[in-house]
């Protein structure tokens, strides 16, 4: 088959390689329907994640069709059409029985285009199949499952939730690229009273402003001025951070409330200042987390009866075979306006 | 009446002040019988904290008998034996309906020795008495009593509940000296499995282990080493910081567990690194704060009902007009073995 390998920093190659096969019998092996690409495949191809090495397969987050199941795999077959996500655990370990599949001690967590070859080719071999794979429905496109790979769980259980948005809430969210985007998505199924987004890229704020954003703006000093407006100066009782550089993040400690919450979502490669001379006296909470889509279902469902609204989020359009193109128009958003690109099987 | 007051960095000094009076219909003026002197007191007179002003009262911890009441105290009169909280709220602003008192926006929170003269002294002003006071039970003596004045509804609230400790949790707690003791002895109301104290002074691992920590260590190698033999090498549930100094919080974000939580306690001057590189991906919560003393009538509950072994913690027992010799001997624990130290007024 066809796949596309990490090969060292900076290079990508689209290649023949071997079909995946069965390799333990919780395994089932999907021919790949439809993938899109992540940040973090570009913090992975800079080299910033220095478990993947040269020959990887890449990418996390796809959507395909059961073409060979192991014979430890109970609740599918080949055939359906199914959601791949991002991250599965074992179902057994100590962390997998608390729901946080991401932390898994039993061999699972973030394996695909990690640890094990990943989605961004013709086939894959998923393990742990049964917790990774969620049944798709016809009311809910592949474009559309393609979100609930990574991005919207991620957004939802990493920012909303360790986030504490809640109904009347004021949020702020740092980053409006696709996590950004999906953590203003998710953040309205909680009604919160305002949502500001701060983000430098004109077409960015555009987005974040057309999927719900109450205001968007493009730097600190305009986010100083919406926290004296719209919370009296006190500061936002959530705030996400959806970046991964330093600056970003202390920028969240600034704009929280004493009694809120700071959500990391970003990807970080290096540490941050956490002025605790300033946040001791204040009762914050910050959170990290890698997503454990625990709340996969429920977003499915939200996303079949149509009450968690995608559109736009996914700008750009390929066929499987021109992926080389599809990271080329990925890497360069501010040149491209992409935001998520989805790539199809034919 | 006799005070001591803060007059600059370094300066303290016991002399004639002026009686205190009701400024306020919700204020009470209280007897002080029982005083005690905290670390924070110890940051004021070094110049950390730059709201407290020359001539301000110190001290934020006592019990007493009140001896007159404003006209909208409704719960207490003159000749009741109450503790009085080191922080207390309006009752009525956003924070205090969520009883996050500490954050008070309506003049309450930590005032105290801080904001307005405290209770190193014959007598004190009590603002918001209503919710500032708590009526004492026979079984109670002044002394235990002075213990829920700040460090033990402080180690509990900020160091135990935020913290997340629970049945069978691994626990570490970086610095044993009053508040790391309290730590200790709240934690153990939620039955954790294992509870190490970290701290460089013998006479202070000796007192944690008196008062049930299971392991007590002097440093961070040997923190290491008990992650090492206590939690597989995973990380504690729970890891309290009880020092203030980064180097103590960088420790506990190298102790904890993913999926585990920090909590802060200390009192910090200086910014600390929070190392994203590694945490973004662990699940990760850290928690700051205040006291906010809604746990104080269940630990007094708990107190009087033997419960909440308190003994040993109070090393030292002075006079109320011995508060200079009190002072200078809880500045130098290294030398004098002092943990808490109580002042009688006679």
């Amino acid at each position: 088959m066809k796949a596309l390998t990490f090969e060292g920093p900076g290079r990508r190659v689209w290649h023949e390689v071997p079909d995946p096969v069965i390799a333990d019998p919780e395994d089932a092996v999907v021919r790949v329907d439809a993938v899109t690409i992540c940040g973090t495949d570009l913090h992975i191809l800079k080299g910033d994640v220095p478990e993947v090495t040269p020959g990887r397969v890449l990418g996390h987050e796809a959507v395909g069709t059961i073409t060979t199941v192991g014979t430890g795999v109970n609740g599918f077959t080949a055939g359906d059409r199914v959601l791949i996500s991002c991250v599965a655990g074992c179902g057994r370990c100590r962390y997998c029985r608390e729901n946080q599949d991401g932390q898994c001690l039993g061999g699972g967590g973030w394996t695909l285009g990690h640890l094990i070859d990943g989605t961004q080719a013709e086939q894959v071999r998923v393990p742990f199949a049964d917790r990774a794979l969620h049944r798709l429905p016809d009311a809910v496109t592949d474009e559309q499952a393609l979100l609930l790979a990574d991005i919207l769980p991620t957004a939802y259980e990493v920012g909303v939730r360790n986030g504490r948005v809640r109904p009347g809430a004021t949020v702020a969210i740092v980053g409006a690229g696709p996590i950004g985007l999906a953590a203003i998505m998710t953040a309205r199924l909680m009604t919160p009273s305002r949502i500001v987004v701060i983000d430098p890229a004109s077409g960015r704020r555009e987005a974040a402003e057309r999927l719900g954003a109450d205001l968007a703006v493009p730097d600190a000093a305009a986010a100083f001025e919406s926290m004296k407006t719209m919370t009296d100066g006190l500061g936002f009782d959530s705030v996400i951070e959806a970046v991964g550089i330093p600056e970003t993040f202390e920028l969240c400690a600034d704009l929280v409330r004493p009694g809120g919450t700071v959500a990391n979502v970003g990807v970080h490669g290096a540490s941050a200042a956490l002025h605790l001379e300033r946040l001791w006296i204040r009762n914050v909470t910050i959170t990290t987390g890698l997503v454990d889509t625990s709340s996969t279902p429920t977003l499915l469902r939200l996303l079949a009866d149509g009450r968690l609204a995608t559109e736009g989020l996914v700008t750009h359009r390929f066929g499987l075979d021109e992926i080389q193109d599809a990271y080329d128009v990925f890497e360069r958003p501010q040149d491209t306006g992409a935001l998520k690109v989805a790539l199809f099987h034919q």
